[in-house]
């Protein structure tokens, strides 16, 4: 553990993290999403719930600016909002500032996590409740 | 996830778990416990509570009746009982029945724990939280 | 081992399947199966029948229910069924309820075992023992 | 598989047999025995007898005939031969005449099993059926 | 060394001989077959000539009843038998039964030997000594 | 690049720092030390200088305070204090506190750093700018 | 550190540098670039400005005299030149004699980068500072 | 070293020559050749002159005999002979006899080299030096 | 295969011949002994005898005249000379003149193999078949 | 290659010289020297004259100043010098100055060896050619 970062975050995925740049897609999938069959690079947070993840990793996190809508969902079956993406929407916009989501379908979501720098499987235990972050550019 | 498995066991720590025999040892280190430099085998848990870890791993483990005390814990630089400890113990009863606790002064204890089969890093905040479990048999 | 997993599981094919998510696919091949040729990820359970070993894995593996068949089996040469195939509807009606088998034809299931999350290959003697399973979701 | 070798014994087992020489030793571990802690080279066996795979490997396996004892047990805690021995020694006699077993303190086994050039783990729920055979000599 | 088993069998070739499963091949390569080049597993019997390898192989090995020819050899630039190949017949024969041999021109066999499951490189000096397997089922 | 991580902590780095616990120790050596030949894991940092390495771990890297000096710099031959060991001293004070350090010499300081569970290579250009630093808790 | 060699060129990519041949491009990235994702050998120099990386490789480093332009930059989006261009440009021709750059789209060099022998992530600021080397020959 | 094998072969290159098989390619690339990208196989040896390490090559290596011209030379700019192809050409006809060389354009070269056995990197530093052998048979 | 080395050779064999320097030991041990278990480096011969690679080893091989005995063989449990040792001497003498062998006693032999450079395991079927030979200088 | 660095230093062997620190040593061995079976890392530089060699690394190397001989080589049996070592005082006079050997008995240099940072093998063909250099500090 270390000084202002939370001990979420494991060492791996900080590291991650670290070595993605401009336009690097980082997936959280939640406890039933095929994580170790797509990712490229594989972060297990078992017994995590996604939305604590989330937050904890958009302290550090920048969004794309340079694309209309930096962060994906998986789209339910019957096109409703799943009840945790306001949750999502209320995280980002308190550490990034407002943001669309975009709704990808279930298979075409599939394709982007193994194109993705990393996939994050956690034990969130709520149904589409999967997201992809696309990371933007820090000015220091 | 499968069903009937608690989804804060992670497949390393359950798989680690089955490959233990009789006499082994596991360690359950809190937020601060210096498991990487210690572990033969490490699994990390950052983030997770030490007393919710080990009542999941005590669903499945079992101690061992041969010796007297097969659960350590780290002794407090006062001599006094830590407080985690008493939750240690509910779960421990609870699983397994009643068993007493040794306390291992803290030099010795890290060198237990570059001998045990296992160490799990935890996210655990509480101080004098790091626990010693010594596996038993299982008679089908 | 551990209290209430079988013995017959090992520690591979328990973590193995812990990983899987959903629509991932699993295969337990018969002893003449060419598993070790198209498995991505290959466990070896030599020497035991895969009824015995579908009994074991059905104790913690969720069948899909978004698709209509979640079991395949290979299909014989004279289209007639099976002997073992009655066993294995037995043990997955008990486990998961009744599930119709879809049958798939000798080179289309070597495709689809170089596609799966891992292969399992086992002693068993009967011929057109090979089966399929596609992972659900575990609603905790 | 292959004609005339048993389906229990695996490929890995059955390489490590063939690596041995002359004085090398390999254990049989039950079901509780720390094998994976005390393992040169692990086997895994899980879910098998530990008499039905010893008498698949003595179809292969020669005995020391160089000592006096080329076959050790693990001493019960009470003196008394453990009930598997005898089974044990039948086996022997028919593959590779009558010998002798040692028998070693728990301890002293432990320390025997990390010398050994391999250990291979079963599923045996018999106590005491931990087992050490010395190799012998190939006279073609 | 073990009982029962040739020792120009070495421990990989056996263990990969029992990896394979229906429909697999295996190669065995003369001298200056390019083995390494080709090989998804490479076995490495140097020194040995092709037809001495061939018959302890053929100890453990069932050829595929499936198909009509399961042994192919390379086609010579004249269209000629290969001396050596009425030997090999010889060999097959007296194992396994006759079995007529199809011939695979040069380039054709090369590709065959890249889909293989394995090539074993030996010291044949006989030109066009290179053979290819598939494996059958083994019915306990 | 993250948000508020300053850009000379390669992901490495904040990786060892993030596994390190209680009592571990992380090694800063200058252009000249030995640091390949003593590390047990080694983090690279050509061209920097120790001091703004420093002042960035600092950061996030709490001191032990269980031991009286937990940090260590190498002895000079000449017993002076070396120039660069005042800015250490500004850092440290400024991130935890005032602490004073320990002089070692130089072959128990490479002792000490074949002990520690991390050593950083920098191009500082200074002499005696060796520096260890022991971690504390965290307390959340 | 060696003498003549400037301490921010750490030994992989030195030894990186000298394993490049005729036409092999090197790419140095800013601190935003996706580096880990695109590279085939990645080489980090976090917390490092890009020319000043630049003037310590160009030391080493012959350009393509077979080519028009042996550089290439990353075209902003409005068409005007980077500011640190003209930095780099100077560097050059003091170490090879003036050169054209060549101006390539953002995803066009994603692609180059991805061909690219080496990738090297900086600390670098500066938007735009993205750059490719390509490897002339050394007349000895 | 050993009695009869030039010093200037190392381990890995006479390992490899022996590994290659008929049809196999062999690669001497000059001191600017982009080794290092293109092989399949590396082998180093900096700072020898290729026409020596030719020289000692073919005291082992058999020309293919079954193909017109079994070594081929990178076509030069203005469609002249490189000087140094002379000499290589009298090694050849000393160890092989006569043969005819075959010119390839540089980017042809260069797919060669990447379909290669193994790419060798010399010190030589005369320009299109690059050469490609292909093996032919051994007769014993 | 290459011009003018023994087929019986195999690559890594004669790879680490080449490795070994003045005063290194290389092992051949017959098909009882225990190399895999002994040996630093192991080189596989199944299936060859002893004399027939010893032979084809000294052609290239020099024996050390630093030592008055380059040659040990394992002692005999009587005291007698093993057959096959006249064998070894006289291919000894043909290619680097007469040279007494040392006799070693069993388990010391073990130890010698232990500290050898390699240990070739061969299907050697005398007994008492197992020599160690000491390398010597090449003088060119 | 690059600009101002000799084609005899291999990428591996300038990489090992960047790595090294202040006391550590660099071993080059004649063409017999037991470099392989000495060497923590083992450069290979096979065919190349030590003496030539040693002129390339000076160029890059400094010797340490705190030692008072920072230079050994090999004892002669006769404990006359060897004639190559007047060269190699040449060499480092020009380079760093002149500087007093110290002669290592035969035994205790291999005992070096293995404690040294890295061990260069050379094909050099004098007899007691092997030399140790320390490894100074670099001043900016």
């Amino acid at each position: 553990m270390l000084k202002g970062i939370p001990s979420i975050l494991n060492p791996d995925l900080l590291k991650i993290m670290m070595e993605m740049g401009h336009g690097d897609t980082l997936v959280i999938g939640d406890g039933n999403f095929p994580a170790a069959a797509c990712a490229k690079r594989l972060v297990r947070c078992d017994g995590h719930g996604a939305a604590e993840l989330l937050d904890a990793i958009m302290t550090f996190f920048p969004l794309d600016t340079y694309v209309e809508k930096p962060v994906a969902v998986m789209a339910t079956a019957d096109g409703e909002d799943a009840p945790i993406w306001k949750e999502y929407q209320q995280i980002i916009a308190r550490r990034e500032g407002e943001a669309a989501f975009e709704q990808v379908e279930r298979f075409d979501f599939y394709a982007r996590a193994r194109d993705a720098y990393a996939v994050i499987s956690t034990g969130e235990g709520a149904l589409y409740a999967n997201i992809i972050l696309t990371k933007g550019v820090v000015i220091e």
